[in-house]
């Protein structure tokens, strides 16, 4: 443990927590907040009034006393959205992956996986793989070696998992051809839509209408409640005999405290908001695409988003964080990637689009990234 | 997946969800509300207050735009309550129990943990042994065990893995023997206090103080907010340079959006409340050792309780679910354990003290489980 500190501290690579402001002043492009959600005073309110009826806790786990008709409600609004059968939800996102995973994924199971899929995706294969599982890489984004890694594959149960939208550069997955793929290969197609929740589709119903595959018996999507809807949580999505299976086999169900009722609340609300407002959607891919443009213009190179997410490359892990901190001095959080936290070594800024901006922030925050750089 | 749905089904094992009441009504003994704070006035508001002032979600990693002055606020808090030099708060108990053991039990360690530990450190364990971490499993609470799993062990580094307070039946391990094995054998110890806090102990200060390892260098405990706390997420407790190396290496920290602001804020006010009230957590094991002796002195097969949990055994896995839907019809909520969720097969119900049970409730929970056994 010393030795390992030592060489972060060395290679300047320690990382450090700091407070955000509360909210004045400072230009937040740094959290994944993509629908301003998280401060709608609706959102807020629904918080409150979930404590304030359900209590502060879910008080156990969901099989036990955690579950309530508010967790049931969004469960059901959920899966309306995405169009799948039943929906459930989870502490967080990074529970849901796991579930998703671990409980389809054991012994007789081919897991083929994008290269660069999140951590928690990643976690959750390793525990499968721990169960007997055989995990077999694809390169990011590679629809056709995905395909290859399904043809080898010779026990009787397949599964593709991706994430949707990647988390880092916001580039995504060809959804659609992963799912062709599966059915040539008889292989069940698992997702991650984190970042596409809110934000993909015209009305923000992210990845899976979008790619077509709205009810689909072979598509099982994960999403978390705490980035578009601006809460905490996560869900899984997909065929309700898939559904049950999850409340009667996966641990980080059956095993962890229900989400709290303040969460649930304040998810469902930015929901709701979400589907009367879906110009929403449209607005934070616009304003991201805009924001790429700028600083493309400005001579930066700044990722072509499909979703909510610029990245823009740095000249090292040191220029990144100076660049930052400056950006922040100014008045700007941005996001700071480095090595190990980006598959490919390359240190860069990452900027979230967040719709509830201004168009006078989206300008003043494109100078003050630019003028650091 | 379907025959093993099936065979569920044949065995009358299949698991539904139930949403429980609002409030009015019926009793609660199935929850770990130990203390009755999710409810409490002064938690929920807090509760709200958070969300108001800090927004819904915390919108990103603790390590980007996740952490405010209220998550300093609360680890400086309940590292305080516990004697340790730093506190690091996580999503969910179950996230902070893979933390603690996946970034401390990798390559080169020998991991000793009890048989029953709870599932998130199963999960954890896996993790560990899937980057080359030995684990050894000892007899349940057996600390002579474990230190012969310990003296076996042909790896530098070590670790002692146990929970404080078992969840299913609420016996406790005996902590200051497992510390003691572990200092002779150059092993950390690794505690799981989710029981624990708020219940063990003259003030509810949990088992490390209890034990007289306040401050030890070679334990780390976690916790969770979700049950005595009334809230939502976990935390880790220990030396200083433990918690950094979390911060650094902790991929349930690094990758998973922070807790929620509400969830904090209604933790510290708990905590808080406790700190002014100890006699609260006197209370809860009052109630839970009146509960046992009456359950027993009416011929009932009850656990002596050590914490706030008290189980019954069941003759059958039907018996017990029998027995606690006449509860529940009768006006009184009570957990059912059953195979595979208890290790040693034997079904039965659990009962969780509450602090905020009067004596009439007492009494008309103890008549009820004792009248439809
Ligand atoms: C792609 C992706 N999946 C899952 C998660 C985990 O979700 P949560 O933070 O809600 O646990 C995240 C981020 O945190 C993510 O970026
Ligand atoms: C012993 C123990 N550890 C950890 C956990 C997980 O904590 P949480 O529910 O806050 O995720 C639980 C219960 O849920 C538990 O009983």
């Amino acid at each position: 443990m010393e030795a390992a500190a030592e060489a972060r501290a060395a290679a300047g690579l320690t990382r450090r927590l700091r407070p955000r402001p509360a909210r004045e002043g400072v230009l937040d492009l740094a959290g994944n907040d993509y629908l301003g959600m998280s401060r709608h005073p609706v959102v807020v309110r629904a918080a409150a009034d979930a404590a304030a009826h359900w209590g502060a806790g879910a008080t156990g786990s969901r099989l036990v006393s955690g579950s309530t008709s508010l967790h049931a409600q969004l469960e059901e609004e959920l899966a309306d959205f995405y169009g799948t059968e039943a929906a459930l939800v989870f502490s967080s996102g990074y529970a849901a992956n796991i579930a998703m995973v671990a409980s389809l994924g054991g012994a007789g199971t081919v897991l083929a996986c994008d290269r660069y899929n999140h951590a928690s995706l990643i976690d959750a294969t390793r525990l499968a793989k721990a169960a007997g599982g055989h995990v077999r890489l694809f390169g990011h984004r590679d629809t056709e070696e995905a395909a290859a890694r399904l043809s080898e594959a010779t026990l009787p149960h397949r599964l593709v998992i991706s994430d949707t939208v990647f988390s880092v550069d916001g580039d995504i997955a060809d959804v659609a051809g992963l799912a062709r793929v599966c059915r040539a290969h008889g292989a069940a197609l698992l997702i991650d839509d984190a970042h596409g929740l809110g934000v993909i589709g015209e009305a923000g119903n992210g990845s899976l209408r979008s790619a077509g595959l709205a009810n689909a018996g072979d598509v099982v999507t994960s999403v978390t409640l705490s980035k578009a809807l601006g809460a905490q949580g996560g869900a899984i999505l997909g065929p309700r005999r898939v559904i049950d299976h999850m409340v009667q086999t996966a641990r980080t169900f059956i095993f962890d405290t229900g989400l709290a009722p303040a969460a649930v609340g304040g998810a469902l609300a930015a929901l709701r908001l979400l589907r009367a407002e879906p110009e929403r959607a449209q607005r934070v891919r616009a304003i991201a695409r805009h924001l790429s443009a700028s600083l493309n213009a400005a001579g930066l190179r700044a990722s072509t988003p499909d979703a909510a997410v610029v990245s823009v490359l740095a000249s090292s892990p040191d220029a990144a964080v100076t660049w930052a901190q400056r950006c922040c001095t100014a008045g700007v959080r941005v996001g700071c990637f480095r090595p190990p936290s980006v598959p490919d070594g390359r240190a860069r800024l990452r900027l979230t689009a967040r719709a509830d901006l201004t168009d006078a922030d989206v300008e003043r925050a494109l100078e003050i990234v630019v003028e650091h750089s």
